[in-house]
């Protein structure tokens, strides 16, 4: 795809991007600010700009009269880049264009780490767990008359150098047939032991030659969310995903009601079935899609958080949710997938995830071992936020982590009009700090139906910085808007009005809803604090941060820094994992030296129940500010709330 | 028990026997004959002695006269010995008499082998295969909340000294709420690797202290008879044993039918439920008569032939059948109990004998270690004889095996007037060698119903050494009395007269009765001739012989050498070892040593396929005689058929 560069005009700010972006996109990733109500759908009609060099499509609306159109207006939320562009911004005042000539920070993402086979094979991590063998047997006669698996044992010795082999009862089952359906010719699948001392073994015999076909089943239980990926475990590619909502939805929403379910009689097991139901159903679709031959299916890795864990096992999770808060187990046996009720080869093992506590699941273990955080110098902030944020915090010589309940704030619960990230929820926002008119985009550039997470704190970053609300998240009742008003007692600022909405109603932030995010920023903040604190470091000695799950894909770093979410920290220094519960069940899939380190792992992630440590609720109290009580931990915030003062 | 010492006259011949014994048995061991027609019952009345000196209890029945018993007189099989006797046999003639002073052996059994576990113990073979430690868990606290699994593990490195251990799934399920059940005191049993450098399982927890208490379940899955037994594996003592016939023989008599029968539709799920049906019905009697707690019982340890093997694990026996007769497998893995459909405990495990071959299989080999043949500087021969023989031969340093159709000839099958060793067989024979007429005794000491296995090698034994029948199995023409005759042109000899009998039909043996068991007992001993011939020895090489199975408990050894199934040999170098194959599954059950070194007895043994072995044919045919063709290898029995040679 080939790009564009946009000149923004008065302020001289380029960005380049993709041919056919938008040029409210532009704006947006360059920090620019336009105004816009309608979240892109090109309704409200506020975001006129003037074409003054190149070419773009559309962006020619009913808004726009045609003298303005042969003069070069168009709306920037249709208009689409097809070459270099300079693109004026009216301004109203000079007062106007002297905001506009802020210097700005460009919208940035973390940096996402791409998951590359080669180079886990560079690094020495690749231990094959799954390796296929074909071999012609001689046929048995009077004379050699050994049992199959023996004849099978001996031949993979002979040709393959292959030692200290054992044969699973579903083999024995099926070698008779197998081996006289194709004139002797099988392919022998073989398991390599996670230690070196043990055996391994065969789960599979094929007819013919199928040793170039090798695939395993990596799955994320997410509370929520299950989603799962057929890997190829020659190449290490994804050859199919697929993700569905985890059918236990229907006995609770959050961890606690389930467990509370999974209590009663009968709870457990239909839970469980729930959960499995969701599993079968993904496993159809994605082996269908990726076309693959459900024998040629070996291991399927599983993690989860500990409540999915035991749930998926049928370990009744009672104590979960009582404390101290103890899970039944660290480290789970290798399974029969069949056992657990999965609609997969009788051979097929299921491997799951372990766990450190009730609160630092699988799904974070399995993240630590995607991100490679316990393999590296840096010393690293893991981060995995939703209703719960796990915490990680180390490096290759030590590991602590921390579960903190942040509240449903950053997946868009608990607000008044908060949402979950999806079409017409609010993601992206700037505050001309003059006028205090509001850009925003939606998810799918449609009319906004409410805030999502990310959206929250791009708005209160923005508001903080141009000073609409103060340190303490409070509106300045000074500033003269239309926009800000009050509401059953309490302050609020209307991002759109009703006619531009999807739901014939203001939608508004108000300050019960800022403070609600404050809280669970503070909860994690404080949280990597606690962490720090008791292995004796600071937050400034953090060297790199890596975000999991679905909220670090499209937070803007530097707004995440300015309320004192995340620390200070160039923006290259942060990476984002993706689902990294996912990426470290594929990668177990993909080599046992990721199985063989998760329990060096596993012993090595030291546990804090932040509830328990003397200086969580100290840390907890500093840390309810924007961005923290104690600004100095913030320093190029600092700097710029300095540099601000003037227009205030 | 008290002993009397019973002295037969004019024989002189004395005998020890237990106070109690009938005249007749003691007469039957002594090697004495006495005429007798009714097995025992007191009908026939031909069985009058005279009491010269001592007393005696009971004897004294219509069919002696009041002048007979004042005299002395009483029946043989009536009457019960009470002290020391002197017993005089009624003679006809000077000739009887000297019949009767002829020196004749005793009946001689095989020694039984015992097992005994402390002996096993100063053999250092006592490797415990399961264990159990109790121990008193610190409670879990705020600041200390290890998972429970981890605590039990932690606190057993602890406080017994125990490493790498990993938990069952289903500890993992039921830790929780036993860890709380009893303050944390816990008991957990301990599965140990069968390898040193494998890991320890933990594969049950229980409240409390339960570590007095542990158990394992052996059982011998026959063609027609399943065996269980509970073992104390503290103690080495069987608390319960119980045999039930095999299910499956609805569904066939023997392993070829089944097999037909496995091979159709459905068949094989039907039999094997069936077989495990059978399996329950043991398993819930001998628990509830050893009053063991099924939670105590960690494995079951399962020996039977190739196709019982391959039926209890549900993997099709088709090939078992066809040539060149290919089992599945040697070794199978560990396995759950409940997944074959065992009524026992989620964490008992099932422990399956390996096999050698489609027709040597567990039973045998669990037979080779329960005999210790395999640990043994003597070369010894094992036989364990049924419908199908099977034959093992070797030291510590080889072992050379084969099986071979003996025909049901030796279970009392396939003869006019045979049957099972069941209450009514003759089971022991004796001739008066002038005048013909026989001593039968039956099973139960009734009157005669058949002819069982060891009743017909005595009969055939002693019919050749008296010249009743020649080398070759055919009556002597010249002999004259009524229970000699022609029926459809055979030759046979009326054992018992249908008035002295339950059937009210003559019970006689043919020259095809005697046949079919000169080639059943040609069959094995050219079996034996076989694999030493194969391993460059000869027949008099042999220093020890073990027999297995019912068979060998009754057969009088004497007599088996004198028909050539056995090589001759001083008694005392005959051991009985019982069913072999319950007796190496308990081994088993009771220490690791056993299963370690099963896998190289398992390499060990070569099989040999008879019919493929060129020399088997030839030596076949030479034994089809009484013994053999080559007198020479019996000589002992050749230096009494000289002595004999006056008398005929």
């Amino acid at each position: 795809m080939s790009k564009s560069k946009i000149t923004f005009l008065p302020h001289g700010t380029s960005i380049e991007v993709a041919d056919g972006s938008t040029i409210i996109q532009a704006a947006l990733d360059a920090g620019v600010h336009i105004n816009a109500s309608c979240g892109g759908e090109g309704v409200c009609g506020k975001c006129r700009v003037r074409i003054e060099a190149g070419a773009v499509d559309g962006g020619v609306t009913e808004k726009l009269s045609a003298e303005d159109v042969r003069k070069g207006y168009r709306l920037a939320c249709q208009a689409m880049a097809t070459g270099d562009l300079e693109v004026r911004i009216p301004v109203e005042s000079a007062i106007d264009a002297g905001v506009l000539n802020l210097p700005a920070s460009p919208r940035r993402t973390a940096r996402i780490r791409e998951f590359d086979f080669e180079e886990l094979k560079d690094e020495g991590l690749f231990l094959a767990p799954v390796e296929k063998k074909c071999l012609q047997l001689p046929p048995p006669s009077p004379q050699d008359n050994l049992p199959d698996v023996s004849r099978l044992i001996g031949q993979l010795r002979l040709q393959h150098d292959e030692h200290r082999l054992e044969a699973d009862l579903s083999v024995i089952r099926k070698i008779p047939e197998v081996m006289r359906a194709a004139d002797f010719k099988v392919t022998a699948t073989l398991v390599r032991p996670v230690r070196e001392v043990g055996q391994t073994r065969i789960i599979n015999v094929q007819a013919g030659d199928t040793s170039g076909r090798s695939c395993a089943i990596a799955m994320d239980i997410g509370t929520t969310t299950i989603y799962g990926q057929v890997i190829d475990l020659i190449t290490g590619a994804v050859l199919a995903e697929h993700a569905e909502f985890n059918g236990q939805i229907s006995y609770g929403e959050d961890v606690i009601t389930r467990i509370v379910y999974a209590e009663k009689p009968g709870g457990l097991d239909r839970i469980q079935e729930a959960g499995v139901a969701t599993i079968n159903k993904i496993l159809g679709k994605i082996i269908q899609r990726a076309g693959v031959d459900p024998q040629d299916i070996s291991t399927i890795t599983l993690a989860g958080n500990t409540t999915m864990t035991q749930l998926l096992l049928k370990i009744n999770p009672r104590h979960i949710r009582r404390a101290p808060y103890v899970p039944a187990s660290s480290l789970y046996p290798p399974l029969k997938a069949r056992d657990l009720g999965m609609k997969l080869d009788d051979h097929v093992t299921a491997l799951v995830y372990p766990v450190v506590s009730s609160y630092v699941g699988g799904d974070i273990v399995a993240g630590v071992m995607g991100s490679g955080i316990y393999r590296s110098e840096e010393l690293t902030l893991f981060m995995d936020v939703g209703t719960n944020a796990e915490i990680v915090i180390g490096n290759k010589d030590w590991l602590a982590c921390a579960a903190c309940s942040a509240g449903p704030a950053f997946e868009g619960g608990g607000l008044q009009f908060g949402m979950r990230a999806a079409r017409g929820a609010i993601e992206d926002f700037s505050l001309n700090p003059k006028t205090l008119e509001p850009m925003i985009a939606t998810i799918g550039r449609v009319r906004p139906k409410g805030i999502c997470g990310s959206g929250l704190i791009n708005m209160v970053a923005v508001m903080f910085e141009v000073g609409l609300i103060d340190s303490s998240g409070k509106f300045d009742p000074g500033l003269k808007t239309p926009r800000l008003r009050q509401s059953g007692g309490v302050n609020e600022f209307v991002l759109a009005w009703k006619e531009e909405t999807q739901i014939d109603r203001d939608i508004t932030l108000s300050e019960i809803d800022i403070e609600n995010l404050i809280r669970a920023k503070g909860a994690i903040y404080s949280g990597c604090m606690t962490l720090l604190t008791e292995v004796g470091m600071g937050i400034q000695d953090i060297e790199r941060i890596v975000l999991a799950g679905g909220f670090g894909s499209f937070v803007d770093l530097d707004k995440a820094m300015t309320i004192g979410l995340l620390p200070e920290m160039d923006a290259d220094k942060v990476v984002y994992l993706g689902n990294g519960s996912l990426l470290g069940a594929r990668m177990s899939s993909l080599t046992n030296r990721i199985r063989r380190d998760v329990a060096d792992v596993i012993r090595k992630m030291t546990n804090f129940e932040l509830s328990d440590t003397a200086s969580f609720m100290d840390n907890y109290i500093a840390a309810l500010f924007l961005p923290h009580t104690d600004l100095n931990q913030f320093p190029r915030l600092k700097a710029r709330l300095e540099a601000r003062k003037p227009f205030k």
